[in-house]
């Protein structure tokens, strides 16, 4: 399994991804799920996947060989973010369709979820789900943020702090708290984390990380949000018949 | 949806449940989900439902039947936690049975999946979860919560409380924040939360209570949560680069 999670912000944008992927119990590997194209200046695209990890790979092989061939469209040629991603739909379900019936003819299932987020020139950066359908969806002000993967675990913290009046670090340590919990939870997502951070109009990716036990700032902050949690217990209001 | 939740402790056993049930979005109520027994003066049996609510009232139903009737077994008969789990994991097979293949026949699951609980004179007390198949599993000192219906989102609270060092009504206040996560990120599960606390060798349920938002110590409790939760995330250490 997987847990991805991409938040909107008006200074930019998050990524996180863990890095954890399995087919069954017994073939567990690790693979990066952030994936950054940047084949103009202009433009950085960041793409995170969840699902079939062939499926993926051809996607990106695809896209990398439209840029590298000329193809078009491609992610150098398309002139705004929906274009983007309608492209990347195209090539998701192309990918799919072409081992449609060899999978189901195993019982196996070829789909693949995204998120695309990034900025193109001077127009508005943005964070959208492609769905292995190859439609796809917009974050909104009011939901700010998109998963894909392993989500509930992580789902609660977002939606308590959606909409808060939080810097866009401070929505990194969000992340992290958010794909903190769904490791502690769930054994399908493991670490490391890769969290990146995307400041609007820079057009270039900061802090790009990969975060896990040895990263101080990892530990500190997951050690710090547990202990946190931990004296919340004790500090909420007592019962009637405590009193 | 449906999320119940019973955590073992060592002085006792808190309950807590939902009240939102649905077929569809068009048909939803609200039932409780928390059913008590107490067929003689030296038991007390507690059983949360999750799942098909017209197999959850048959059982419920023919265990008084069984009861009133004193047909053998009943929850009065049988002699220890282990002897009552099996009796209602058969009862809720045959009533599975009974309506399988009809049900079958529209596409529809009588699946209902119950937690147990409580303590049958000085023995241990203990929680059970009894699965559609009627079998069980019993939590464990490592694991001391048992969950069933939408049980991700409250997940995280628990793996992060369990087996330190809380007061009974702690982990009653932790079972309702893990209620309130659940109830916040989920709209198929609502208020109000049947809370209930069992007290070891008492045999009498004490504090069991509906909370929700016109309840003073749910708004009290979940208020509380939410503001040390936001306050948490400004207390988080900084990354690196903001040093």
């Amino acid at each position: 399994m997987t847990y991805c999670l991409a938040i909107s912000h008006d200074d930019g944008i998050i990524f996180a991804s863990d890095s954890r992927t399995n087919a069954g119990v017994d073939y567990v590997t690790s693979y990066t799920k952030m994936h950054v194209f940047q084949p103009l200046n202009d433009r950085i695209i960041v793409l995170l996947s969840a699902g079939n990890l062939a499926t993926t790979q051809e996607v990106l092989d695809t896209l990398n060989l439209h840029l590298a061939q000329n193809i078009l469209p491609n992610l150098a040629s398309v002139t705004s973010m929906p274009e983007a991603v309608q492209y990347v739909g195209q090539v998701s379900q192309q990918v799919q369709n072409r081992h449609l019936n060899a999978l189901n003819r195993y019982g196996f299932s070829g789909d693949t979820t995204f998120i695309l987020g990034g900025q193109i020139g001077n127009q508005d950066h943005g964070i959208y789900m492609i769905y292995p359908q190859g439609n796809y969806i917009k974050a909104s002000k009011q939901t700010p943020y998109l998963q894909i993967g392993e989500s509930k675990y992580g789902k609660p913290i977002l939606d308590r702090t959606a909409n808060c009046n939080y810097s866009l670090d401070d929505y990194a340590r969000i992340a992290l708290v958010s794909l903190d919990a769904t490791i502690q939870s769930n054994i399908s997502v493991g670490l490391p984390i890769d969290l990146a951070i995307y400041k609007k109009d820079s057009l270039v990716l900061d802090n790009k990380n990969s975060y896990d036990e040895s990263t101080p700032n990892y530990r500190e902050i997951t050690q710090s949000w547990k202990n946190q949690l931990s004296g919340a217990i004790f500090n909420l209001p007592k019962f009637d018949w405590e009193k």
